[in-house]
């Protein structure tokens, strides 16, 4: 196996210090490869990347109008929320909207990744719960979906185990997952994620694709383009609620609105739709570090396809070229995306 | 550049998610290179990994002796801690032998990295102080040191500053680094590390083979030579001091005793010494990823070189290769050293 480019380093002393390999591809609508950098064929779990993707049958099936679903509801069933209690409130809303509460969640209970919202509970005395998972809004989705597939039957008892592959809700997931993509789900591997569903090994060639066709509607049933463009929208109206308190989704998306949707996933993975360029994004840092080499890449993607104001480049930018700091705020070293995103075109097929 | 083999991989699903590559040294006591993996003439930051070589000082200038320091305290000096009520407390004794309190610490305040450290901080409405950041043993150390080397002039008038790479007990500790490593600090890269002291880049070669001259003293001069013996048998005494509950350095000292010293750094690097076997060990994970990749990479060298009895060494495989659970603590996959690690013969140069 060829070894994938270096896209992010960690400089330290004006040298290297750490560096990051990984593969992207950019593809338009009809599945051209605008970009391909590093091994765009090899199956990777997308992780929380696909939230938008699993979320399609939320609005496709009608239950989002069945149980008045608004912008920020929508917004965080697509989300990777950081546990603010703003997220907790919203993903207990839409359990209340369908008639449920907390307790038929399936996602498990960690702490809140916003550290504010983590110390204040502690400070309290409190544990976290359920809501407070980053994937309660998705799984208070799943919720609403199967609330509305349960038709007459008794709701408790038709979401027991919605987070099995084999269940009603998750076969609807699954399925809007495998059309987006095009990709033969029934044949990759398949691994379970942080909140229990499955998670799909799907190449970043079929990511991306699958991304432009959220930007564009292009490929997808009717049904699962309109609803691609009203998750959009819901999030560019309401973007804290798709990440959070200084997170890069909700950074970028409340900057630059409708024109960029992206979403994190675990283990270095970052998907994006760019609708007014009808491309879509998909990135997987080899060793699996999101919160660090993958944003720097997301940014410096979106820096360099999107047309922006200065100073919308400017804000951009500070995201793809971070100073770092020590414990006493002495400049320590940058966090960058390396030249091969930067300089002259980026290749193409 | 090369790139540097695959050393730890996360499974999932059955396959391969993130991987991670990196570099490995391991050098005898005159400088042979016993094992050679990836590139080990990079100069590296090594972080953390050398707090022992940068406390020789402290013993070998007599200062340890002249403040009563124990062996905790000494392994404090040596230590990256939790920042646990017992790390805290015994960093205030260091200091406070030497007639000094934690005003005097300029290793700057974070939070402990010890999580239930943390939240009962949180709890109690208190914020962390400089003892609490994980070098404040260290640093302590740094105060102990210069208080003797100020003599009879004004303490804090002479401490102040002492992070500077021009101040006479940086100085020191520099002269130790450079003495142990055999490199040339002067014409190497210089960074500034999270506590605010000069970082100097050394090769992997250079670091395994000062970690073998701890482990048997030959090629330092006797004082430190004396030194480090001292400070092996103070951390084997009291590992929880040199990293705290739960943490890899800790776990394995408490099991093997003095027939293992090694000591992670930031940036994914570790360091360690065998004294039974007369050799040290340096490795550097490309990516920086410390706490997953670079524990099960050391985990696996300790497994491998050391021989074990059959419960010693499940323990230590147990750190190898470990299990996955997500927060429903369903295993989800595995978090493993590769097999170039494992099978036949390390390769050597």
């Amino acid at each position: 196996m060829n070894a994938n480019p270096i896209l992010a380093e960690a400089m330290r002393g004006g040298i290297v210090e750490s560096f990051h390999r990984g593969a992207l591809a950019i593809v338009d609508a009809d599945g051209r490869v605008h970009t391909r950098l590093g091994d765009i064929e090899r199956p990777v779990f997308p992780r929380s990347a696909v939230k938008v993707l699993q979320a399609l049958p939320l609005v496709a099936s009608g239950a989002a109008d069945r149980w008045r679903l608004n912008d920020e509801e929508l917004a965080l069933a697509c989300a990777s929320h950081g546990g603010e209690p703003r997220h907790a409130q919203t993903a207990a809303s839409m359990l209340a909207k369908a008639g449920m509460d907390a307790s038929v969640l399936e996602c498990g209970t960690h702490w809140p990744y916003n550290d504010a919202a983590l110390k204040t509970l502690a400070a309290r005395g409190e544990a976290p719960g359920a809501l407070h998972n980053n994937c309660s809004g998705k799984h208070a989705g799943f919720v609403c979906l199967g609330c509305l597939m349960a038709q007459g039957g008794d709701r408790r008892d038709f979401l027991g185990g919605y987070v099995k592959p084999d269940h009603p809700v998750m076969r609807e997931v699954t399925a809007a997952l495998q059309a987006a993509t095009g990709y033969d789900l029934s044949r990759t591997a398949v691994g379970t994620d942080g909140c229990s569903i499955p998670t799909y090994a799907i190449p970043l060639r079929h990511l991306a694709h699958a991304f432009a066709r959220v930007a564009t509607g292009t490929g997808l049933s009717p049904d699962h383009a309109r609803a691609a463009q009203r998750l959009r929208a819901a999030v560019a109206k309401a973007p804290f609620m798709v990440a959070g308190s200084g997170r890069l989704d909700t950074m970028l998306m409340e900057r630059l609105g409708g024109r960029l949707f992206c979403k994190v996933g675990a283990e270095g993975v970052y998907c994006a739709a760019l609708p007014e360029l009808s491309l879509g994004v998909a990135i997987k840092i080899d060793d699996g570090n999101t919160a660090r080499a993958c944003e720097v890449v997301l940014a410096a993607v979106v820096e360099r396809l999107l047309p922006l104001a200065d100073a919308d480049r400017a804000f951009v930018h500070g995201m793809s070229d971070l100073t770092l700091k020590n414990w006493n705020g002495i400049e320590v070293g940058r966090l960058r995306a390396t030249g091969v995103l930067r300089h002259g075109d980026l290749p193409s097929p």
